[in-house]
């Protein structure tokens, strides 16, 4: 108890904001602050308990680790009926890809919350995906597994597990867009923003300009989906040209 | 539903003894028994569903995996405060490793309760294993992550997991009892045997003879627990003897 009494009493000042980014990025009220506090705290801060333990978000990236793999599975599971072993093994290790972990920490923006000695433009871009590992863990001891897949769904699977687009076998509309612009010689461009206004979680908006025109809007939980969903827009109000 | 009625149907004459032998596997009655006749279903049957999609357990497998190693990973995370991501993967490793799960599955005695078109001695050792994590993956589906945690809490961490013992710290009592016997060219025996009485979980006794002798008896849920208890009784009564 007094080890996470000291992490808020050291972070005072900043708590009742802190509670509020974390709110929002969860979608639902955090119960006990102090793990999500530790899931945003680096190394390089040299934090320990009274026992010597260190306190950072390092272990915690371990939990989320096996936390995602077994909601995915799940997820997968139900989802693909036909999909042997095999396939589902592959099919998990896209969704919870390093690559995709990254993306998906650095559209939640979590790197603006850590607390480091280091400079934070001093760190490579496995930080995003390892923040939201940590966060994953974080949820999962505040609020438990049924919490931890919830959020695992708003963030992960909703916006981004289309299972014809893992596969393969479809390509995404932005790629049709940016293909057929080119093409076309066409200018464009997407602008996305915050725009979370009223909703529990955060969101993004984007504006999908060919020259200069603003040809579609769009509004999602994710920046890929948010973008994804104006080019499809725009590829059916574009369709007799592009086709 | 048709699905679930079909497979039900098929093996009706025996669906309540089947019953009966789940409930005890579990320690709890299980909800939607379809889950688990496929769990032991092996794919040499070909059944399939509607869908053309095979029934078996080769899926569930991947479930199962993936929900051991999350909540193992989380009892490490909380057992170990001190240990590392490196070091929590590796106990893990520990735990979840194909030996032992072949042996949690062999103590179950699963095996007995595979259909399969093949002769049971064909089965290599694995099939132990495999047939633990499809259950695992049942419970999940049956009875969802509290239960399946639960189940795992009481057939592997429970009776298996033990932090210093699988840091090679402290070398188990049966071995140390066997060493003294060999050494002093005792007789000695483990007689296992189920007893499971009126307990909700499957339960094993031991008797451990030292040369023809009953030295001490133990029960516990796995047959490797017993065992151990068992030696480490003996150990203690004999201990002016062995040291």
């Amino acid at each position: 108890m007094s080890v996470i009494r000291n992490i808020l009493n050291s972070r005072s000042s900043k708590g009742g904001n802190f509670f509020n980014v974390v709110t929002q990025i969860l979608g639902f009220k955090p119960k006990n602050i102090a793990h999500y506090k530790r899931a945003f705290t680096h190394r390089s801060l040299n934090r320990k308990d009274e026992e010597g333990n260190a306190i950072n978000f390092e272990r915690m990236e371990f939990l989320g680790d096996a936390m995602l793999s077994a909601v995915v599975a799940s997820h997968l599971f139900k989802a693909v009926p036909g999909g042997n072993e095999g396939y589902l093994t592959k099919m998990r290790s896209k969704v919870v890809s390093r690559k995709h972990l990254n993306e998906l920490g650095k559209d939640l923006g979590l790197i603006d919350h850590i607390e480091t000695n280091i400079a934070k433009d001093q760190f490579g871009v496995n930080i995003h995906g390892n923040l939201f590992e940590a966060l994953v863990g974080a949820i999962y001891l505040d609020r438990g597994y049924k919490y931890c897949r919830r959020f695992i769904y708003d963030r992960v699977i909703d916006p981004y597990v289309d299972i014809e687009q893992l596969e393969g076998k479809v390509i995404s509309y932005k790629s049709l867009l940016i293909e057929w612009c080119q093409k076309e010689k066409k200018e464009f461009d997407y602008e996305v923003y915050e725009d979370t206004g009223n909703d529990e979680l955060k969101h993004f908006a984007v504006k999908l300009r060919i020259d200069k025109r603003v040809v579609a809007k769009a509004r999602a939980t994710s920046k890929k989906k948010a973008e994804e969903k104006a080019s499809k827009r725009a590829y059916y109000a574009l369709q007799n040209k592009i086709q």
